[in-house]
């Protein structure tokens, strides 16, 4: 893969463009692997280290301060030996230095390149009133929350993907009647559609849900904005106090103009997270992860990559010894009541890969039938008809996510469909039943190969 | 292994002995894969197919009638072709017939002993009162609840293992002031000690707890029962209107005693659930479960492999193909609020079969930790320093269950502690801290193999 392979000289300064998740993991692990070492980072915006997925919850209010969603304050990161620059964007990387808005010129004997993904905001008339948000920086988020604290009666959420449906649920749950529209017919594209569906459904209950359907613009008036919601029959107007764009993320990668990449944008590194140009390194939602089921690199911005390769990132640029072994595809996300979970390949996916994958789907039960809180539980398996197992899918009120681990597992060490029947999972009425729903799916889906 | 390596000729009568999970899933295996099969199941009781982990719910009042724990009704059996003969014990197993007690010579051309294990009873004075319990019989669970549903007001539980347990909350449940024994100094003996202290912490909050003490005996009289508690220092008396015991079983196998079994007494089967007398399969709690991670087999008597066990006995007797894995030890209770699982081997168990194990222990979370709902979660990691994975336990208020099946999937792959690492596990904060609790103790096993 993409990196160099020629051994660093001593590294003394390294320099981590981006304070999230894998800018501050990749800092602490560099000061911890050479405490000797001079660690700088640089943050655009004046927060480090927060949890970026907590931003939803902070909004809907079930966290009440945003100082909770910081994973350390920052002084802790000083306490460490770490410096921090925020409100400081580095504007170019240069060799062995990189340089500031102001025109500091910093120098670095190794840089990590953690500087996220930004949201993606169409380039449509209305959109840069201030009462239209995208979530991911934890200043907007404040912002947004001291206006959902003085009240929102009806708001707006464009794009039905993991953020756009949290961001729905935090809205219902501060009282604005709210609209999510979706230029898709499908909500939640990482899931088939049968999981897609479930996920409507759960949704109609709370919001007006518009998919297939695309905002064309935002009138801002004093009172509201009105926004102009289409399809290919006509347009409608909808008036609103406040709107989401939440219609996808493009990595932050311009500032390694040279360095190789998907065409996607997203950085390619090898498994010490080494981009294609010397002495830079590249960590979290600006790099792609080598995806364990295709076999290749994949976009895949999630914390747990983003934390992990971090890590990896800041160990090896100290000059210590590590490397990421890449994702299967995991992914959770609550919807109001109904919890949804992914790893591997959807069929879709598949199918795209070029794979002759099929799926064999099973309605089955949380817990035992009888134990309240037994819930409804649908997995699907995506396959190959002679058992190789390329992912699952599961949605419920109960039980579903830790239940997919069990799938993320066995994608990692290479299991088929055959072996998810051959588990030994646990068993209590109050936490499942006799069966576990992944061995009746699996059971299922082994005899289509037979 | 045990078991007969000659091909049966064709098979027309199978008799299965014992209606339980085991024997009714053989039944049903086997008139599915031959629908020609003649197939009479023998039940000393006057149920079949109940889910007998389901019983401390039912004695609670979570679960609200005996019914509800069927797996199935009898008629469902009776529309498949399985001929039920309930209230008939089997006493004799001979040359290609078995024999009732009644007398009657009923022949086989394969037969399933699925007769499952007895509760043990010490040989004490007294409990033999009608108001003396163990729980593992409908009929006996039936006439417990009448006397639970008239009132009991203080209750002695015996024996602190998984159905002593889920017995204690029962009766507490029942408004019973509750007191429970233990001959051992520690509760739980399948978990280490400090997963025993969380679970012997959580039972002191809602019992009299009396570690380290025997049960003596028991003197009735016609409005209480006394029993004699004992120690080393002496004893002590307690009126009590109810008694469980629950110290163990044993696994009903005298009908065969010419097969080959473990000095505890589970018969010896080979993958395929063949006993070492011709003809003759086992399944269920009666049987020995080849233990994946020992290598050997050892008493497993859980629901899960009962289930499975059934299934594939019932299946090869009736000329099909199917084979059992084994087990790797997994199991769950709840405890009160405590959730508590394990899988693999306890450090003890490990150290008992001359491994040269460690544990390491991490105290983490359940969910993110600004996310409602995260509780404490304590995870144990057994292994070897080398970093071969042996086993896990895991207790808290939320998220166990179907964590410990992580580790119980790695078990089954042949994963080590550098493996779980590097999972890609689900990750959201209503679900999961970024870092799942797993990872975090196997990352903190991991390093003291370096």
């Amino acid at each position: 893969m993409a990196g160099s392979a020629t051994r660093r000289s001593q590294v003394t300064r390294l320099v981590v463009v981006g304070g999230g998740a894998a800018g501050m993991s990749a800092a602490t692990a560099a000061r911890r692997t050479d405490p000797a070492l001079d660690v700088t980072v640089f943050e655009a915006g004046d927060h480090v280290a927060y949890g970026m997925c907590g931003i939803p919850y902070y909004l809907g209010g079930v966290v009440d301060r945003a100082e909770r969603l910081l994973a350390y304050p920052p002084d802790e990161f000083l306490a460490r030996g770490i410096e921090l620059r925020l409100g400081t964007p580095v504007t170019g990387i240069e060799a062995n230095h990189v340089r500031t808005a102001a025109g500091e010129m910093v120098g670095f004997d190794a840089l990590v390149l953690a500087a996220g993904a930004e949201p993606v905001v169409p380039r449509l008339p209305g959109l840069d009133d201030p009462r239209v948000f995208t979530v991911r920086a934890l200043a907007d988020a404040i912002r947004m929350r001291e206006l959902l604290d003085a009240g929102v009666r009806r708001a707006l959420v464009v794009g039905a993907g993991y953020v756009g449906l949290e961001a729905a649920e935090a809205l219902v749950e501060r009282g604005a009647e709210t609209t999510v529209v979706e230029a898709l017919p499908q909500v939640l594209s990482t899931v088939d559609d049968p999981v897609a569906e479930l996920v409507a459904g759960e949704l109609r209950r709370h919001v007006r849900l518009l998919p297939g359907r695309r905002l064309g613009g935002i009138q801002p008036h004093a009172d509201r904005l009105t926004a102009v919601i289409g399809d290919e029959h006509g347009e409608e107007r909808l008036d609103v106090d406040l709107v989401v764009v939440a219609v996808g993320i493009r990595p932050a990668t311009a500032l390694l103009a040279a360095a190789d990449r998907l065409p996607s944008g997203e950085l390619l590194v090898d498994d010490h997270m080494r981009t294609s140009v010397p002495d830079v390194f590249a960590a979290g939602d600006c790099v792609a992860h080598h995806h364990r089921v295709l076999g290749r690199p994949a976009p895949m911005p999630l914390g747990p990559a983003a934390n992990k390769t971090g890590r990896v990132a800041g160990m090896v640029a100290a000059g210590g010894d590590a490397s990421f072994p890449g994702v299967v595809g995991t992914a959770a996300v609550k919807v109001f009541e109904l919890h949804v979970a992914r790893t591997g390949l959807s069929l879709t996916e598949a199918h795209a890969a070029g794979i002759a994958a099929v799926a064999t789907d099973a309605q089955s039960r949380s817990r035992a039938k009888y134990y309240p809180g037994s819930e409804p539980l649908f997995v699907r398996l995506v396959h190959e008809p002679g058992g190789r197992l390329l992912g699952a899918q599961m949605a419920g009120r109960d039980g579903v996510a830790k239940r997919i681990d069990v799938v993320a597992t066995a994608l990692y060490a290479g299991l088929g469909i055959a072996d998810l029947t051959r588990l030994d999972l646990s068993y209590a009425p109050p936490f499942a039943p006799v069966y576990d729903p992944v061995a009746v799916a699996a059971q299922r889906g082994g005899k289509r190969g037979r």
